[in-house]
């Protein structure tokens, strides 16, 4: 093995024909399917795989891994193609592992609150499936991501500040690691203190370490009342301040969003809806009818208070789902503002108590630095916020432009106690500040675990961590 | 090195001058000291490690372990001693690292709802420190546990099924890793998707993989009312199914723990209480007064359409502390009721809709095949319960019905897709459960991540994985 050429091109070639007689026409090298296979929704630059394995089954997952551990061929672990950093895009070659047809829905458990689904089924198709059990899955990110995808980027959204993110919503998961073995990281148990928490492990780990091919997935009940209230700011930093005093006064709120006013432009214009287009919350309270009343009232005053206007509340179901699609089409919204442009969005999450600071100082780098059409939104009860960019994708200067305002963000997050990705992952775009927010000797651990678990360096390379000489 | 002599008597000698230029009077090898670090508050044969180190800082954990590496010298973390599964037992010899004396509460930060600890830091004085904050940290193991141990064990107790475990309530960890080095595996944000999850790889690895030093933990608001129920029921059985209604109907409850008759027996002769000697549920419902009231209501129906009777809630604080201190005491109490026994505690957790057929048959197989003194209790909200049984130390036979009992009790709740243990750790008690519950193929993946991370098998040796050939 030692002896075998990296740069040897029968390689793939003998590996291609063993998988295709495993997966026949469904191991594909055309055109269409590798460019397809070959980007996600972010503004990084687009790399083929060499080939498409469109698989079916765990089996067929461990087969097609195993015959590229043999060969030392890269693969790439593809859902949705939903990612915001790259971490499905071919960047040294190698075999797409797409699993959007392992999308069934193996068994629910309604008693124990909980399902298992294979990788490739996504959050609305099982949401949509438990319709009229009374459950829900809550994490929410805005795309039709996958389960796998979002277990792998450790995805959230919306709801995380009331039901947490994919961390503490995955019971177990199945995986096929580096050498195509298939392990299981748990069972159904609400808790554990059984071995090393592999489950952890690989939710987060952006398919390097192995690739997720099922889920035991948590489910929530529903709340018997749900209200939505909407509320407008003069500035972006009274309706922080706003969210920041609502989350410190304990009220358990289970959706807090920030959106600015030009967000809020472009989701009028993109989703022909008219709110006002100022610095707003948007929040949704959960619970007993009782409770939720009880909730609204308590915001309503903090919001006044703080000089919010014109709360507007609503339990109407309706009303609700259009508010909630609005927010959930906000990155769509945004990039119809500007056809064919690229978006670069940021991810920070800092400490509830650095947020307001946090973006009064992005905004201000904005004003100096930056002339391109901008959107700031966030998950701002969690701490965690986005600034989009619009980038004509073709323009050195404009890339150059917004990865500056990015690169200064993730470093002023860090400085505050926070992270340069609160939910879109590392992918390849946030490499360079993993070292920065976690210091050398962990990432030394990290780059211990990737070489025990992935010798070869086959899993999804140089995603997460930057490509170094081999661990020593 | 590799040519060293493992049984060379000279290293110990050696890395004990070494550290004792360090630690000076606090590097202990006499008798007291030594039998004081041989054991936990398990049924587990002591072991005595040959030295106990009382390290009072981050720096000096690092120097004595990196002296302890070079020697290729077993550590051993060392909290409060109030393990269940004999994880701080010295069973391959080596040193002690008694972390109790880093007791030093770091920083509370009140608007982000999160402090920094070190980890002998406990449970209790944290409490006490956050009183007036209007904080407090939920997780709530029986004993008075450090963070560290808490931590290493992936401990819970009566608030997981509202609060979660040690798995959900720390933020970020600093650890000393076997070479000495000290890492920090996150920050304070309140969620990321920034890297490998190092935090929650840590937690549950029992001392195994890297020694807790420090903590960042998440607090949580005290809620504005608190109040207690107790109820009684004919039978375990019907006690249980109304547990088990309370979380299927979806109410937020903070705590629904079980005691079964011989156990409210033994916890009112211990602190002279008068509860009624029958099968009861204890439970606290947290939020507003208008919330609380409305959770008691209908859990009092649940209860009472399930054949309970005699429900009693109260609101008063010195009540309702009273009751909770009961329970946290049920160990000990059990144990009082034959002086000079040892508690083998088993800890299985279940889905819940298979909880009241486990405790059934384990009631069954103790009416078949135990006749020591034997108490049920447990955090049935979670699925999570204790079978606990008292036995002569010295007795063989005594000692093999009770491993009877719990062996067959962790192979049922793994074939029901539950866990040998849902929060005491594997230690040396569970270890062969391990392979059962998980399969050999995750077994190698733990086995892999151990190698990559104490190449020379020097952190608490023996504890979690069984001893085997070095991984190839």
């Amino acid at each position: 093995m030692a002896g075998m050429n990296m740069r040897d091109s029968t390689r793939p070639r003998q590996a291609a024909a063993e998988i295709k007689t495993i997966l026949g026409r469904r191991f594909m090298v055309g055109q269409a399917a590798r460019d397809h296979h070959s980007r996600d929704e972010s503004w990084h630059e687009p790399a083929m795989p060499e080939a498409v394995c469109q698989v079916e089954s765990v089996s067929e997952v461990s087969q097609v891994v195993s015959i590229c551990h043999r060969y030392r061929i890269p693969v790439i672990p593809f859902g949705a193609g939903s990612g915001c950093e790259g971490g499905v895009i071919a960047t040294s070659g190698g075999f797409a592992i797409d699993l959007a047809q392992m999308n069934r829905i193996l068994e629910v458990n309604n008693e124990d609150a909980d399902c298992r689904v294979q990788a490739g089924v996504t959050r609305q198709q099982l949401n949509r499936y438990l319709r009229d059990s009374g459950l829900f899955f809550p994490v929410d990110p805005g795309a039709e991501a996958t389960f796998g995808g979002m277990a792998a980027t450790r995805a959230s959204g919306t709801n995380a500040v009331r039901y947490g993110t994919m961390r503490e919503n995955v019971l177990s998961l199945t995986a096929v690691m580096a050498d195509g073995s298939v392990i299981r990281t748990g069972q159904r148990a609400r808790k554990s203190s059984a071995g090393y928490d592999l489950t952890r492990l690989l939710i987060g780990s952006e398919g390097t370490l192995g690739i997720i091919v099922e889920l035991v997935l948590r489910l929530c009940g529903r709340p018997e009342a749900i209200a939505a209230a909407m509320v407008s700011f003069p500035d972006v930093d009274t309706a922080v301040h706003s969210a920041i005093q609502t989350i410190q006064c304990g009220i358990p709120v289970a959706r807090v969003e920030l959106i600015n006013a030009a967000q809020m432009h472009a989701i009028n214009r993109y989703s022909k809806t008219s709110y006002p287009e100022q610095a707003s919350l948007i929040m949704e309270f959960q619970g007993s009818a009782l409770a939720v009343e009880e909730q609204a009232r308590t915001v309503a005053e903090i919001c006044r208070d703080a000089g919010g206007s014109d709360f507007r509340w609503s339990a109407n179901e309706d009303e609700r789902r259009q508010l909630w699609h609005a927010r959930h089409m906000a990155a769509y919204a945004s990039m119809a503002m500007r056809p064919n442009s690229k978006a670069l969005s940021t991810d920070v999450c800092v400490p509830i108590s650095r947020l307001a600071e946090c973006i009064r100082q992005t905004q201000a780098d904005l004003d100096r630095n930056c002339d391109l059409p901008t959107f700031i939104l966030g998950h701002v009860g969690d701490g965690n916020f986005h600034c989009v960019m619009l980038i004509d994708p073709e323009s050195a200067a404009e890339r150059s432009q917004a990865a500056g305002i990015s690169e200064r963000l993730s470093a002023r997050a860090i400085a505050m106690d926070g992270t340069c990705t609160g939910e879109h992952g590392i992918g390849i775009g946030k490499r360079e500040y993993l070292e920065q927010e976690f210091g050398i000797e962990a990432i030394a651990v990290m780059r211990a675990i990737k070489s025990a678990l992935d010798p070869q360096h086959i899993m999804n390379p140089g995603k997460v961590l930057l490509p170094c000489a081999p661990h020593g």
